[in-house]
Parts: C-alpha cells; structure tokens; sequence
C-alpha cells in the first residue's frame, strides 16, 4: 500500500471548516493554511469566506488538481463528502469524523467503506487526528498549536489508534526535546491499519525508530509479519494498552478490539523482534535512547561509572546483574584513581571525583573489549566536579566506540548543564532506573534477538 | 536519645574554616554565617579571619556558650578536636570529616568513639553532610547553595546514610516543589543511626512523612521496633539499595554493611508497616502522595475519570483490577453523559468533554460510597476542556471527601495548567503509572496493613 501521498500531499482539501475558529476544521485548516498558503482549500457549502479566502461549497468546484482530502463533517454526511473527493480524482483522504463503528454504528461505516472502495480510495480513520509530517509539514491534528505544540522534524515516528494518546504523547515529546519523521493517529482504521502503516514507516528512510501504542490489532497474522519485517530494519517500541481486566473492557468499549491476554501479546511482539514497553516512562526512555544512539553495542555487558556510591548502587540494582571489572582495566585504574575509590562494578570515583577522574575512568573503560556498555552517573550537586565534565561525557558519546548513557539529575544548577548534554545530544536521563530501561531496550533489541 | 539540638542549637561552631572558599568547612561556615550571623563560630588555628569574622584556634577559645559542633577537619585531627568539643560543653556534634570505618580505619572510629563516650556527647557521622533543618536554618550540608538548591519548611523529612542519595534527592525534591521538614544523612552513624533517626522524626511535629534510604541497618531488631512504632505514626517511605548482586557488593563497600536478600527485606519492612518503593521515581510517587493528601482512604477502590480513552486504559492497567461502577451511579451518570460517553470504570467522559462533564463524574463519584479513591486524567491538549476544569479539581480535592489524584501531562500550554493544580496543592503526576503508584502506596499504608 503506497502511502506517501498522505505525508507529501502538496495540495488538501479541508472539508467542513466552519467560521468558529475552534471547531476541528477550521482549526485544521488554520494550521494547514500556515504552512501550504493557497495549496489548502476550505470546502463548506454555507460558508462564504473563511480568513479571507473562498470557501467552495463542494470539492468538485474547486478549479485545481487535489492530492488530499481531510474531512471534519458530521458522521452521516462522511460519504457523501467522500464521493465527491472521489469524483474530484482524490485517492488519499483523513477522515477525522466520529460516529461509525465505534458507537456501533455499523451500517455507516459499511457505507464509507463501500464508497471508498468504489473509487478505489486509501483512508485513514475515521475518528482519528489522522497525519503530522515534521518534514513536509502536512497537519491534520485539530488541536490547537497553543493547546499542543508541534515538533520539530527529526527522526521518531509514532502511531496509535488513540487520539489522545497520539497527541498527549507528541505534546510531552515534543517538550522532552524529541524530533519526528511522522506521527499518525489512524482511529477505527477501516483501510489503513497499523500493519500498513508498520509496513510504510519500515521503509521511511527519515524514520529511525517505531514508536506503537495498540489496544489491539486488526489482523493478527498480517500485523505479526509486518512488525517482523519492520523490526528488521529500525527498532519499533510497542505500548500495548488494555492488558489488566478493567483495561481490556475500556478497549473493547474503546475501540472495539479485543486487547487479549497480556502474556501471549508480550511473547508474540518478541518473537517479532519489537521492543515491549510496559508504561508511558519506560516508552519514553527507550525512545530517547534509540533517537540518540550513536553506536550498536557489540553485547550486554555494562559498566557504571558513578561519583556518588548509593546512586551507583541504585543503578546497578536497576540494572540487575552487572559483570566484573576486567583485570587489566582494573590494574591500571587502581593506579590512577586515589586510594578512596571502589575500582569495581559500579566504578565508585566517590564525591569528590573530579572531571580528570571522569575522564581516566570513561577512556579506561571505552577502551576494555570486556565492557560494551556505559551508564555514567554524574552528581553535579558536589562541589569538586568540574563544568567540563560535560565535554568528556559528550565527546564519549559522540566517539561512537560504546554507547554512553548518563544520569545526572538535580536543581536548577544540574538542570542547566544536564541541558548542556541533553542539546549535545547525549542520552542523559533523570534516575537511574530510566537509563536502566534504556539500556534494556537498546540490549533486547540489538543483542537478545 | 534527645536528638533536638541537632536541628535546634541556636548557636554553633564550625571547626575546619579555611581561606578557601569551597572547602567543606568554608561553605558550611558561610550557609549558617547567613542564617545565624554571629551565633556562628569559626575554628581554624591557622586562619585569623574569615568572611571578617575572627577566627577562633581551638573551641576552647570560644568565650560564649555553643550547643552544636560541626566538624570538617582531617579524619586523624577528628579525635582531638571532639575532645575539645566536649571540654567546651558541647554535646552535639556533627562529624563530616571522611576516612574512619568506610575506607577500613576502624582503630580511628574506635578512637573517636571513645571520646564521645567519655564526654557523653551525640554524634551525626562521620563520612556525612549532617543535618539540614528546613524550619530552623541549622543546615550542615557542604554543597554551595548556588550548586543544591535549599529546600522550603514543608512537611517531608528524609533520612539517608548516603551523602550523594541524600543532597540529590533533597535537589530534585526542592525543584519538584517538596517541602522538607528535616534532612539528615548519618553516614557512618557510629552513635546516631536509621533506628535513632526514626525514633525522633516519628515523634517531631513538624515531620508528616519520612522517607528513608538505606542500603543496611545497623541493628535489624532495634531498626524494626523503631520503624514499626514510626510507621504507627505517620507513613515511612523506605527505598532499599544494594538488592542485586552487584549493588550489595558495591554496598558493602560504600558503608560496610551486608545489603541482604531482597525478599527478606521487603518482608521485614512490610511487616513493620513501612511503605516500600524500589526506585527513585516511586519514592518521589510517594512523598507526593503522602505530602498532599487531605483525608485518608476508607477503602482500596478506585474509580478512573478521563476524557481520553487510552489514557485510561492505560491508567487502569496500572492500576491492576478496578471495581465495576455501582449502579446507582451509573444510572446517574447515563442520564446525565452523552450517549457516546463510556460509564464504566474507567469513566470514559471522551474527547469532547467540557468541564461541566467533568464536575458531573467527579461529583458523582466523590458521593458513591462503594468508591475510594479518583484518578481523575485531564488532557489539556483537546480544545474543548476548559481552563476552569482545574477548579474543579481544586474543589474536590479541597472537599476532602476522598483522595483525588490527578494525571495531567503534556507541553506548554498543559504544563500551565498543571502548575495551577500543583501550587493549589493537588497530587498531580505525569503519566498514568505514577498516579497508580501513589494510589498503591497510599493504600498499601491506610488500608492493607
């Protein structure tokens, strides 16, 4: 299924922009209009003008050639609209509407469907947001830009049947500093699912990482080798909702898919290679630590570097095991390092380590063919750590020998150099236990398949 | 053991003033300097002045009374200069200085021991950053304010043996908006330990919850009699380090004592009624629960409001089990949603849903006398939900007829609206499974003990 045309559209219809500035087309056609100029046509047949320019009173009297539809009008009037785009020659079309099979309304989703087969159309939705392209800058989302911030382009794709977790996902994203290729809410997915969509993302080259929150899916075998295939090429990071008995009957009633056993979900989405996330955190950390890997690790075996022994000791026990220091790496870092360190697993320069110790630490360790991964705890809270230790951990990670995760943490004297690695791209993250699930999805997905 | 003075002494010397400003005795000196002015004493025999206060070269030349010592010398000076301590008449003393039992001197911690006794005087430390009282200044924590932000008078007090887990925790605390009653970290704890610290903070007005880090205590029985009569009290959060392999080695070597299995101690800390975490973001799940909790739950059912469906789902996963809603209620409530509205629970008030819908669950749900507990999800991000549904939410918070835990998450515009519901005192959390969190860590505290 060819789906470019959703995120490329140069030229889009929305129809059912009314003069209120908050009912969904209008806002979609305001954000639209921001970016495509006079590319993007309002469609409503009682509307005059809207910010200044014509509204057509249908799609088939709009003068040019249309590429996409976006369609915000009442359910019933959904295929009406759809046959005309039809008509008009326009193959993709959003349907944002609400009102078919997810209030049980059978009969009119039947309907939509019979038509858009009739004109041999590709939808997404109906009641969905539909499609956000941070690179082309196609928008369908009807939240306002000040109710929910658009990101910036980068290389994170993220796709759910919900709308609000599509957009509530993106809104703390976006201020967690994450960038995005597309992100695409597809609702009751009549023609396109979350397999085609798996499917076209896997072979999106501005797309790096997956990112999937199901409640079920609609085709077990057909999603089983898309994510497969998929998982192959990127790292695609699965939430799935609906596992616990109270949350599978709200995604019945949801989305009128069965959410099904929690232990056969997990097994099946290994088997497919797909990283598992169990919370919105643990999504976010795994996420942070693919978009920002600069290396694969070569195997699971991880070092902590720490200059505070309980979060050293926090870490390793988010960890879970941890191997021994090698001899040789060990030999000369009790050479280096003053007397009071733990030359050890977690490596303990203690608190008054300073960014010389970092470095002697971070350098012995990148070099040791033992170690494949580093977790480096710095407390920026005591008095001895320089500010440079900033320029050590960045130019560990952009070594690209091991990838380097970090924890740091703190007030606003921490926050001001944890930003300093953050916008230097280092994958730096607030407790240990999120670097610990970073590390997990980074190792389950590279070494454990 | 009377532990007042330490966070009471109205007048305090600080012996290891040196010219250098960011030595550990300097920056102690200068933090109470601001506080206590010239109640404040500093001893260093080779410096005639500091911060144009005169220099005293030992306590003994102190001409006035002083109730508190705290000590920043080298580990081998300690003994000498406690001696002199308790010559003065000082009782008190908060020991910073490194390098007794941690790094294997046990003949110097026996030294120093021997003082103490002889001059019947009580000890914080060594190895340590002391105390830090929020409602009385005294505050011997060595980091420059300007490097760890100084917590507001609040109600939380967090007892650590670690120095690092301690000032970071107290860091990321003061950002998050905590207020801290007293904070002590005791590290080697050779008179003062966890047992003591419980004792007194179990009895101290201005504390409503503790919080504990410990990676092993010192005398099991002791530490469960005194937890046990402080959990009777008031709720002790405790996260427990060192419980992998790895961490109880680097345990062991950070303060000499066995970490232990993990099973044993999440037994032992339940049954003395201790609400257990097992990581940093659970800790701080906790506090925020017990911190701004208006009333007790009266049972363990809870009751999911949401305007997005996934987020609910994904909140009652967190959850595990939720009871069906009752009937009464759901009859009241169908007649007062919309159709398309789910009434179950999760209570699914949907995309469109405005803050009168809101007012209308949540008052439902707070007169329901088969629901416990709300997790009300607010996503700011679609159009509709107006900014006074954080009103709402004040009020039924304010009502103190239930619990009521917020989800609320997103960018700028949400982060706003969640700063209202923050500095009116609601528990609002970020993702669905940090409320599930603070919900089982009340519940496990009021309810299943």
């Amino acid at each position: 299924m060819r789906l470019d045309t959703f995120f490329s559209a140069k030229s889009i219809v929305v129809v059912g922009v009314s003069r209120e500035p908050l009912k969904v087309g209008s806002v979609v056609f305001r954000n639209l209009r921001e970016r495509f100029g006079s590319r993007v046509f309002p469609v409503n047949p009682g509307v005059g003008e809207v910010l200044g320019v014509r509204c057509f009173a249908s799609v088939l009297d709009i003068p040019e050639k249309v590429e996409l539809g976006v369609i915000a009008v009442p359910g019933p009037v959904v295929p009406k609209v759809v046959a005309e785009c039809g008509r008009k020659g326009i193959r993709y079309v959003v349907i944002i509407s609400a009102g078919f099979g997810e209030v049980g309304n059978v009969k009119l989703e039947q309907e939509l469907m019979s038509v858009l087969k009739k004109y041999n159309m590709l939808a997404i939705g109906p009641n969905c947001l539909g499609v956000l392209d941070a690179h082309s800058g196609v928008d369908t989302f009807f939240q306002p830009r000040e109710r929910m911030a658009r990101p910036v382009a980068g290389s994170v794709a993220f796709v759910a049947q919900s709308g609000a977790v599509c957009s509530t996902v993106l809104d703390v994203a976006v201020g967690a500093g994450h960038g995005f290729s597309k992100v695409v809410s597809y609702g009751n997915g009549v023609v396109v699912d979350e397999s085609d969509l798996l499917e076209f993302l896997a072979n999106d080259d501005e797309t790096k990482v997956i990112g999937l929150y199901v409640e079920g899916v609609r085709d077990g075998r057909r999603f089983l080798k898309a994510a497969s295939l998929a998982a192959r090429k990127k790292p695609v990071i699965v939430l799935k909702g609906g596992l616990s008995a109270a949350g599978g009957r709200a995604a019945l009633s949801h989305t009128g898919r069965l959410a099904g056993n929690a232990v056969i979900y997990e097994c099946v989405f290994r088997q497919a290679g797909l990283v598992v996330v169990h919370s919105l955190s643990e999504f976010f950390d795994a996420v942070r630590a693919f978009e920002r890997l600069k290396v694969k690790p070569k195997g699971s075996r991880v070092q902590v570097i720490t200059n505070g022994g309980g979060f050293g000791i926090l870490t390793a026990d988010a960890l879970g095991e941890l191997p021994l220091l090698s001899k040789k790496t060990a030999v000369f870092l009790k050479k280096r390092l003053p007397v009071e360190a733990t030359v050890a697993n977690p490596l303990d320069l203690i608190g008054d380590a300073t960014t010389e110790r970092y470095a002697v630490a971070i350098d012995a360790c990148l070099r040791d063919p033992f170690i494949d991964v580093l977790v480096v705890v710095v407390l920026f809270q005591v008095p001895l750590v320089g500010e440079d230790v900033v320029n050590v951990l960045v130019r560990a990670h952009e070594s690209k020998k091991k990838p380097v995760f970090v924890v740091a943490t703190g007030g606003e004297f921490s926050q001001k150099l944890i930003g300093r690695l953050d916008r230097a791209g280092v994958p730096v993250f607030m407790f240990p236990e999120s670097a610990a699930r970073a590390v997990r999805a980074v190792i389950s997905y590279y070494i454990d398949q």
